[in-house]
């Protein structure tokens, strides 16, 4: 029953040890390329090989309605996570033109939008799939966000949805409101006040925030006595993109793909999988430090060190997509550059 | 006579208005893709064109011998310099890689290593193309590293390698001794001691480094009364092929094409360049923060934002090359995202 408990995929040491042998080989000094040595280090022990390789990207948008919409906290109407599952399958959304960018750089990338749940009916097109598990979650407000039933659906369907065989897993979410859920998760599972955990999010106004931090201060109390585990925490506050992507993250490190994690939202998720199974975090890489400023602690919580700090706050996986050439780049060079052998340049002075 | 006085081409504010106005309009919250979209903004300034697109991308890298290696300054013996423009040529080295990778990303990609002066004789190779003014510049802790008909030759020949039409130019270097030219021009310009401007660049030891920090105060005190221009500095304590980037960057100024700069030794060229003309700093894009301690301060002085913060200290344009494909999603993402009107979307409420 507990699926998300059973053990992660094994890191290979022995790979991981022979590609920083293979990086002490290439014609730079040692350590030269910093941050991508790390990365092509950390594919390598992925993938159980010396020389590691991206080709088959899985990029999934999570979309799910939200019930604490009720209490005023977002800037545009709920009828537009459905309008932007549209604008995915239409191509039109940020996330689409970077996975169109992806797929002209990778061979195998597939980009799926998954409705968890909306309020408004979503549209029936090729690379939607619609599970609808219930039309957004309750508002926390007044009650837990999920049954148990429906969050242990909402993780297991979010497992289901990582494909064996790819390289690499990028999660995405869409959902007006969740960025109201990600802080009250995020003040449940780190002990912070809502005062730091709640942003402006697509760009709400000062009575609209204030709004949401009384929403999720009452959430918070409200729920306080059940939320003891890391999956009834999930359930009481959480969302059903959430929860599919906690369940994703959990079942690509089960599986051994390795995931990039996106911004706010995509990390409450991240921690809420290494909450429920700790080994996950050593199958976990983040792409950017958002611009939501409580993002900056789950990071902290996750000892994360992003790869961008542009300034982001889109959601819907789109500062994931936006690292994966840099991802690339590192495996290139790993596997494509000369020893110094190979291309006779002279070593360092002993 | 004196060229690199000339204007830089005129950034069109019309149609930064335009771009800016459409980032407003696609859907997405305003603001919410950060530096993407500043970078989008500044494509069509730069192009003149409210879509901006990268197609054109054109990759030099200069090498050139340094005379101040007689001190003891580098880990690698003065013969690698020849041997990494062999290995450029060979497609084996950081920057090769990259080059490749971009040459699959981008319509036109124009990779050519550009030898301004060694010590070893440099092959003769389809993508080298060998000016040689100089075996290397001279000693700059006994004279100054160049004499005035050399440093005008040097920034003319690296002007002269940038290609009318390109949309980016992508400047790197190569020379064993480059960061301790680097680290006397960067304490020239910016009035900063060498214990602060000089790091250990390939990797020396404590020996070294106290012999490379030795070097550079010398040759500050020997040239003090010589170095009151910014052209006599880069002529007493520069090298062949920081002069070359610095007029590689006025002439792509002066054409309308931007250039990204890479680490430590093209932003001292850089610099030098904004010195000699400041009309060019409009037109410089900066990719990453250097290892190397010096440079953080060179980017402070250019109040410039480096995109990432990755730790690298390679040079050969390396880091400019790895942010191309940022560049292009941020391009994307301004040309191909669709607007609320045409996708349907709901604004914000009002």
């Amino acid at each position: 029953m507990d699926w998300w408990l059973n053990s992660v995929a094994e890191i290979s040491l022995p790979n991981r040890e022979a590609a920083l042998a293979r990086q002490q080989q290439l014609t730079k000094p040692e350590g030269a390329l910093g941050v991508l040595e790390a990365l092509a280090v950390n594919f390598a022990g992925w993938q159980g090989t010396d020389m590691p390789e991206l080709n088959h990207i899985d990029i999934r948008v999570f979309a799910a309605d939200h019930g604490v919409v009720a209490e005023g906290v977002s800037a545009y109407p709920q009828a537009v996570t459905v309008e932007m599952i549209k604008n995915f399958a239409r191509g039109g959304a940020a996330i689409s033109v970077l996975a169109r960018q992806a797929n002209a750089n990778f061979s195998e990338v597939n980009f799926t939008v998954v409705n968890m749940g909306t309020v408004v009916e979503a549209p029936v097109r090729d690379s939607v799939i619609n599970v609808e598990l219930a039309p957004g979650t309750n508002n926390f407000c007044q009650m837990p966000a999920m049954d148990e039933d429906t969050v242990q659906q909402a993780l297991s369907e979010g497992a289901a949805q990582v494909e064996e065989g790819a390289d690499l897993f990028v999660g995405g979410e869409m959902g007006i409101g969740n960025t109201t859920a990600t802080a009250a998760l995020t003040s449940a599972f780190l002990d912070l006040s809502p005062d730091i955990t709640v942003g402006r999010g697509t760009g709400i106004d000062d009575e609209a925030l204030t709004k949401k931090r009384d929403a999720v201060t009452r959430a918070l109390k409200l729920h306080e006595a059940d939320t003891k585990t890391p999956l009834d925490t999930l359930r009481c506050l959480g969302g059903l993109e959430i929860a599919a992507l906690a369940g994703a993250y959990i079942s690509a490190a089960q599986k051994g793909i390795p995931s990039v994690v996106d911004g706010y939202i995509c990390t409450v998720a991240a921690l809420t999988a290494c909450r429920l199974n700790p080994g996950v975090r050593d199958w976990l890489l983040f792409s950017h430090c958002s611009a939501e400023p409580g993002h900056h602690y789950l990071l902290e919580a996750l000892s994360a060190v992003p790869l961008l700090d542009f300034g982001l706050r889109l959601g819907e996986g789109s500062g994931a997509a936006l690292v994966l050439p840099l991802l690339q780049s590192a495996c290139h060079l790993h596997g494509d550059m000369a020893t110094f052998a190979e291309a006779n340049v002279s070593r360092r002075d002993s």
